[in-house]
């Protein structure tokens, strides 16, 4: 039901395919987040529209609300939120430890209160996985102990050894609830194992060969883009990557920016998830490929231009930087909407144009032109 | 260039074309309001797919940003907003009197502070049409006073009085402006002047007659659903449609709910706008063949149908109650785009039944019919 066709290699850089009883999607590919069952400020038909072909959702958030029993009531996460392709759920261990208040933290699993209500929740890796199979989505996560990015190895190590531990029993109770589903012929379920050990890397080599030795349908890298430097998150990802089995779809959890997609793919990576599309078109900001940059810039009152030049998203064939700007500056829904189009876009465009290089064994060209022009620009 | 061509009767309701230079639109018919530029939470693709054929803008708001002199360097409101459709905008008068602060009113206009930044601005018949001209919209309106809709007699006529000499001031303005525009090659635009009275039945007899006198191409009702009763509101429409030239379009301006509109299509009118779809929308409220209900009720938790059964609208046919109020208790702005949506397809939906209606001469049992489903009806 799960399977990763490696296809092309360019370099570290691989192009593939990943099939889910939701259908399959080509990779490398980037998440869009429907947080809470909806990607922000779009609707299902504008995700489609925009060629996404798998996103996530959380499950720290749907469990707060409206609770996993009643997304199984109502017949399953996609189809509650009308999401037909695939669909992965994290595991909701960033969350509780990002997110929510008064956490108490031991072997067995934490406790935390929703940063919601002041609601007291327990998650335990059977809990996590339990809710998971509630939701009814392609690929589930294991749950782990997102350490903080400055913390030190002692505390790192000890995290890492828990969400090893925490691992094992997630495939445990996967494997459990994955007969009792094939049983009820439901659809089966992919879960991936992250590897965690923050910026050490002989942690974060540890953990890689731990989580490869489960041997199970994809392998995911957790605890990076959470403030550490970028070289160090570059660094750890090439420590990680010859332990990441060959065969097997390599997932960059919470990243990210256009350069930090170019450059996980250069290091043999297959699937990304950010918020930051959707969380800079709030903030009034887009990307092109000379850079970022803010619609309130007074020097876009008057441009009649596009967001992108020769941009094929449905905002800049429809719309102008200033009226863009108008409606931003005027408060107005809609530009959080057209900026969101455009950034989502302009990501799922970058991964196209990456598969297309990969395929053509250009990627190490593509990926020196790019970083220079984007990183380059002054706006 | 502009004509209404008046197609059936049906009682005092009446079906009809208008024709403008940015095409025709059937009547009776419903305009969003654009109210800055853009119809909130949606983009003009979206407007377009709802079926609407003319929109509202509001020159209040376009004057204070970005200003008349802008969007004509811009090459007009169509341009700038993208909106190649029939476009109205009201000349300001309203919301002078509603929004703006520290107002000084005589003969010669009005002095008022924007409700924005307090900057000073300084509105005559003159200025109000020469900005309209500016934005190069089809439909363009008088400058009137909208005296409360609380006034005692005296004040009434007096703010009647001034609105029929800023309508002489406003019809020559015009006509200066548009000979310009012909020579210019520019498309030519219509003026409608706007009958007042508040809810004296002698005023706005009075006003209907002096309105319709100046023979513009077309005539409006201002003044009212500004809080006075229902009762009074029907009363005045029947006081003045014996005045109202037949052979014009007649627009009866902020209003608005179904059963006012099926009240003001029984009574002759031809033209309605309102922020109401889009107002209730942002609080959670939509409208079905039964009434109003609101989005927050607990009963729609677990409600796995359509907004509305057998609706249409793209909400309704990719989404459920339960998921809409799951994003709206969320705050998830989609929420307020689906509901908008809907809103906005019920009332253009209910103006096309209403054509079809009059077409066939059955609209007097179906405004029966549809009235006392919609009003009796709790939720």
């Amino acid at each position: 039901m799960f399977k990763f066709t490696l296809k092309n290699t360019d370099g570290n850089a691989r192009t593939g395919e990943y099939s889910t009883p939701h259908g399959s999607f080509e990779t490398p590919n980037f998440m869009a987040c429907g947080t809470k069952g909806g990607v922000k400020t779009l609707e299902m038909r504008d995700v489609e529209e925009l060629g996404a072909e798998i996103i996530l959702a959380n499950t720290y958030h749907l469990t707060l609300r409206p609770g996993a029993e009643q997304v199984e009531e109502f017949g399953g996460l996609h189809k509650w939120i009308g999401w037909d392709k695939p669909l992965l759920t994290d595991s909701g261990g960033f969350q509780v430890f990002s997110l929510s208040e008064r956490r108490k933290i031991d072997d067995n699993g934490v406790e935390f209160h929703s940063h919601k209500n002041g609601d007291k929740h327990y998650f335990t890796p059977e809990k996590a996985i339990q809710i998971q199979e509630k939701l009814g989505t392609d690929i589930i996560m294991a749950f782990d102990e997102c350490a903080p990015g400055d913390c030190d190895h002692k505390y790192a190590k000890k995290a890492m050894e828990r969400t090893h531990n925490w691992a094992l029993r997630c495939k445990k109770e996967h494997e459990k609830l994955q007969k009792i589903r094939v049983k009820n012929g439901q659809a089966e379920q992919a879960l991936f194992p992250i590897i965690q050990g923050v910026i050490y890397d002989d942690l974060r080599e540890e953990s890689a060969k731990f989580m490869a030795n489960l041997d199970l349908p994809g392998i995911a890298i957790g605890g990076l883009s959470v403030g550490e430097s970028k070289e160090d998150m570059y660094r750890i990802l090439d420590v990680v990557r010859p332990h990441l089995p060959k065969d097997k779809i390599h997932y960059l959890m919470g990243v990210g920016s256009p350069e930090d997609l170019v450059e996980g793919v250069a290091r043999g990576i297959d699937l990304f998830d950010c918020v930051l599309p959707t969380r800079l078109a709030r903030h009034g900001a887009f990307w092109t490929p000379i850079g970022r940059h803010n619609i309130k810039n007074k020097k876009f009152e008057q441009q009649l231009t596009p967001l992108q030049k020769n941009c094929s998203c449905s905002t800049c064939k429809t719309t102008t930087i200033s009226y863009i700007r108008h409606l931003h500056m005027e408060s107005e829904i809609t530009a959080l909407r057209l900026l969101t189009i455009h950034n989502l876009h302009f990501l799922l465009d970058l991964m196209r144009t990456i598969r297309k290089h990969i395929k053509e064994g250009t990627f190490d060209a593509f990926h020196k032109s790019f970083t220079s022009q984007f990183l380059n620009s002054e706006s």
